[in-house]
């Protein structure tokens, strides 16, 4: 299931909250779009991982979102490991964007920057040609150590021309799926070679950095407030003042007036924020957006 | 005599060093593009103001520029005062670019960074609708003071319906004109009207600084080295050792690893740095240009 | 006329733009809080200067400000000049402020920053003990030069101990009053000695800066909206779309999404942000406001 | 044993070099304080693990600290791994701080930088309501992959409601005890239920770094330079050129000067520096302290 | 083998392409020099481990290095881990140098900015006086928590005084050799004490930072570019366009474009570029290099 | 009188108090030390400027100073005009310093940094071969425009050859004599041709800002608190709360606590930080100072 751009989480709604509206314009404008969420919320305070799942289904039907899953990694805890960066680097060479989208890499919540870092490093596994990703975490419970010495028998694997083989067999993949069949994902799998994104960017919408470029959401905005609403565990049925929940009416305004925020940098009404670590390569000057003065 | 882009520098051959492979890649895009040297050149140790004038031409023409003018502030003490600011937002409105192209804000040169603060503020004044910029310079010399006198009644003289009348009548409009007769400046200032230009950038080749973006100037290379060797006084005739002046390899050499350096960044063979202080509008994340990883 | 507060700015309206929320909050804690504009407004494409004067009373009067004055800088071409300096300290030592809050000193429009610049240097001459402030400005126009030479007399004639006489003469006072006797001022004016502000604040709205701290205006919020809508001239009779000028809703929306996006870094509705270069001092670790995580 | 404020760290004697007035000033204030010092000093050159635990306990006493605990983490060994995190996450719910000072995220020493990072990340975890952090360190070594397993099973287990128990059974709880009793702890941390602390300030005496806010301890400063003497068997019974510690004199001379540093920059005789990577919030701008001109 | 200066990198060529040139500088000045590559490039695209050990032996002959080896840590995975950590300690007490080179602590290869951090806190460990850093890595792994378990007993073998026979008794370095026999470093092995560089110092050519300051390279540029070739498997008989490996001449040209560049900061011809985090230290301020105007 | 070290700044006992340790270190190296103070400090509230000149000559010797003279731009009005850089760089001429000392570019007080611009510019200008620097003060009152014109026609006349004579005639040069006769430097005068400084570092014990490098100024520590204490008028006769001024034992405190930070971060006991603005070169990297770790 390749998609061309490819949006990696900590949690189920973090996407829609940081490039939702994003997602959505370049599905408009033709492009196939996933997010792959690195745990199953179940630390959340109200609600099941099930409930979630479920949910998550919902809002990425609003974003028309082609492809999405999520991976089963605790809830509160994703640590940058070998193995989880074998792991996301499989579903990168699976999913082959040209673009990944990841969060800030500082940030209040340890998950949020942790994905950060751990996706970064696997986009950059992803493209080594010599080393095998598929990582088979159950039954037998991998230590960290013991990921190491795999990587080093499946190098020795590769040269020895066996790679491809094993890979087939690993079986579980460390994901569950929304609406996409397991059968259809071992498939590729097995034909996955190396791949690695053209371009990384960073969701910057929680961190109060100055953003490199903005993406005009105007016309996304209405979408993206829907497909975060489509959480009603988390945000639907509850009344401010009641509850650590603030009321829709209260989350609303907090996204508008973050989204207008970044728009007003740009000239437009509603955007969302990133950051790119890359200078820009300019065709035309007189093209050039945002006014200066 | 409107651009759609306008180079403002310091010095003749300035543009020549930090920006003329972007100004010639926009002339063969189609756009006009045109400099403002803001002194003559009269401190230089070499050759004489006159000197300068012809190879400021001869420059231009390599670099396919529809329009070159010279102003006549002193070499050496460029300042940011009301009158410069006056003299340089007229050429603005008459000019009418839409990039307006900067020396960096810093820089181990006075005139260049002092150029950068009253290019900057002419842009501003130049869109002021209240505002008459034009300046009688010579023969009476108008000190700062006269010169904040005059804006207070010129502005009481807008407000009266009476600027248009006093404008056309102020005469010299303190630059020179390289292959421009002074008549057709002469009627289009009668007719220039407030203008602000929509995008302001910075040229810092001169600067360790870390640009926002570049320009690709692969193909534009050797003609942006051959305006500054229209430079005869300066580059032309004169051997290594001999002289403050490097000899014209050392001078090739050097421009080269620079435009190569900010190539690199961007996975280009030559490119030229620029800054800007908005932040960027993508519409399309699928095109975005250079390679994270 | 002494106040505990004293918000300088450019123009006319900046205050109800950037800080006036703060204004009126420190009003209900009982402070006397002032406003000084820089200029009249001349260069405003709507509305006289006589219009913004009548407007600036009754936004004055909305916030409830206990002193308002503007100078006469001209419009678009605020300098930081010994003359202007001067000018700005002497109302400094009449009004006396523990606080002064100026403009940031980085900005898109050159009279907001260069205002921020000459505030704080007018602050800091104001508390020079041996320094006259007292600036002759008309009818006889004073070059820069000329103020150069009086200061040194001035400061010769302190030390004769003519000053006092010579400052009681010096007549006009550089601004106008707004609902202020001139002869108050100017009896004021006889007895103020010097005086330098315990704190200079940068009020930041307009500038993606991250602030120092916030202040919370969320019970000053409609007033100040008021405050801006004051400015008929400006903002009132129009439509969107038909005008350079948004339309009162949009102006709305601009101005709410700006306070909440502070708002939300301390965990308040509203909010205005401001920056010191002072650290802080804290005496009770356990009450510092805003969460961390 | 619920504290007001908490300092953790990474070495016995690390809090009295950087936050140890600090310390004392808000016991004198009323607030109760403690210390959690992440390792028990076995790598030190001079003196044991024993004798640092009597010396840390007389220098607490100084302090008038309420609390004082160190972990068995072995010192030049901190990791940042989820045990460690649960460990500390376990001391936080058990002490239940408002604030948690934390050493500075940047460092020379790898245990303070290290420390930095696991004390945010275990303040983090202490409040997510269904994460049970008690872990069985002893007698059968854990694995972080095996912590990585029990997490998720703790998480099953909350969903069924077995989490009380399980937590109640967990036994040892990897600190040792600096005058309180095993077993008061132990029946709290039966009761201890999620906690996240209101603030995290940064100590950042030994780094140059320009601190958010400094905390005057002029009337502190000889009590803390006290408790550092405390560690008899780090710096009392040598002189200077004999070892590579500095005599008493020497520790006190650098002591003084850092203090004072800090000091002037707030106006007072000597302060500590600290970090907030919030924004302040100010409620009335004339009571701000710190001259500013 | 002791060393002056060990430059410490993730692959085999990299320090070819960062400091080659200093290290042969340093050389030629009577200094000792060793690398000590962490990996042996099994996941390079071309060439095996075998190809690169000879190629890396053959470069370090041009640029006179005393000393090379390469550790076995996964090419692709430098992880900063205990193991790892005592693994590259150990190597810094048997070398001893006085300067370390280490890669930036930023870079596009997460290899390299692990190196960096690795690196780092091997120096540190390498001084702590009580700790046994030699590592029994094969043929029992062992897992991170084995080692947590194994440095604490480290350290009560060093009360016991029985630590100097365990180190002898390790066995295997982790490390393979290029040119030097296996007994001369086991025999130094055995004598190897605490031992912490005075100096870290990080090479910066590939990341667009500003240097702390460069080496002047012009003398050492064509051997360092040759050093570079060495590496057959890699660059020698391939021709541009044909593969992801530039040819020859763009080889040459990247890099002499970067080493020109950083020479123009600094007014020599080629230099390479350095990142120190301390503070100078000026004996006589007439001899500072580079013309500042 | 040519010197090796020229310190520039503001007012008497501002190089006393940022780098006059630095200064006498140099002097006791066999440099020549001077020292340009812009102003005379008319404007101080205790003592006559005479006083001042005679307690700076005190100060000087004390510092082992070999020229030491005062500019009479006016105290608290340092302004950086183009007839006050032609000054400044015509003392440059004069002295032809290797090594300017300016104060840091910011700063609490306006005549600090402005002095740092002025300074900066004037080195610039100094080294301009066309241009004549030789001011014509007093009598007649020049304007900023009138310095214009001059500074044109200068230009015309060393086209015509005859700026020798010019310059010869020139007369007053700006700045008063600190126990140098005026013939000397007058004859002095005549000759002193185009000279730019090789180097220009910045003073920036004032400002918590990190120093690229720091002088040791152990052995230098009493003798400049000693010519600090020269200045009898500010600092001798007055007792601590009854007047602004501190005590001395009070002053000794912050200046020790000032240089002791400095020395500390440096390994040295006081030191004076400084700030470069180029990159440092570096030839053996074993002999850089300080140590890492």
């Amino acid at each position: 299931m390749p998609v061309d751009i490819l949006a990696i989480a900590a949690h189920r709604d973090d996407v829609e909250q940081t490039c939702g509206g994003t997602l959505l314009k370049m599905a408009e404008l033709g492009h196939r779009t996933g997010i792959l969420d690195l745990t199953r919320g179940e630390m959340g305070t109200r609600g099941s991982a099930e409930d979630r799942e479920r949910e998550a289904a919902d809002a990425a039907r609003i974003l028309r979102v082609s492809w999405r899953e999520a991976l089963d990694i605790p809830d509160g805890c994703v640590e940058n490991t070998w193995e989880n960066r074998l792991t996301v680097a499989e579903v990168i060479r699976q999913t082959r964007p040209r673009v990944v989208i990841l969060p800030y890499w500082k940030g209040r919540h340890p998950d949020h920057y942790t994905a950060s870092k751990l996706g970064y490093e696997a986009c950059f596994l992803a493209g080594l040609a010599k080393l095998d990703v598929s990582v088979p975490r159950a039954p037998s419970p991998a230590t960290e150590e013991a990921a190491f010495g795999r990587a080093a028998s499946a190098v020795a694997s590769v040269v020895a021309g066996e790679d491809r083989a094993s890979r087939q067999g690993s079986g579980g993949h460390g994901f569950s799926h929304a609406g996409n069949a397991q059968t259809e994902v071992a498939a590729l799998a097995a034909e996955a070679g190396p791949h690695r994104p053209f371009k990384i960017i960073y969701a910057t919408l929680y961190y109060d950095v100055r953003p490199t470029f903005v993406v005009d959401i105007t016309d996304q905005f209405e979408a993206r407030f829907e497909s975060l609403m489509a959480y009603k565990s988390q945000f639907s049925d509850q009344q401010a003042g009641k509850d650590i929940f603030p009321a829709r009416s209260e989350i609303r305004a907090r996204m508008e007036s973050m989204a207008r925020f970044y728009g007003m940098m740009a000239g437009v009404t509603y955007a969302e924020p990133f950051l790119q670590k890359e200078v820009g390569l300019v065709d035309d000057v007189t093209v050039i957006p945002v006014k200066s003065i």
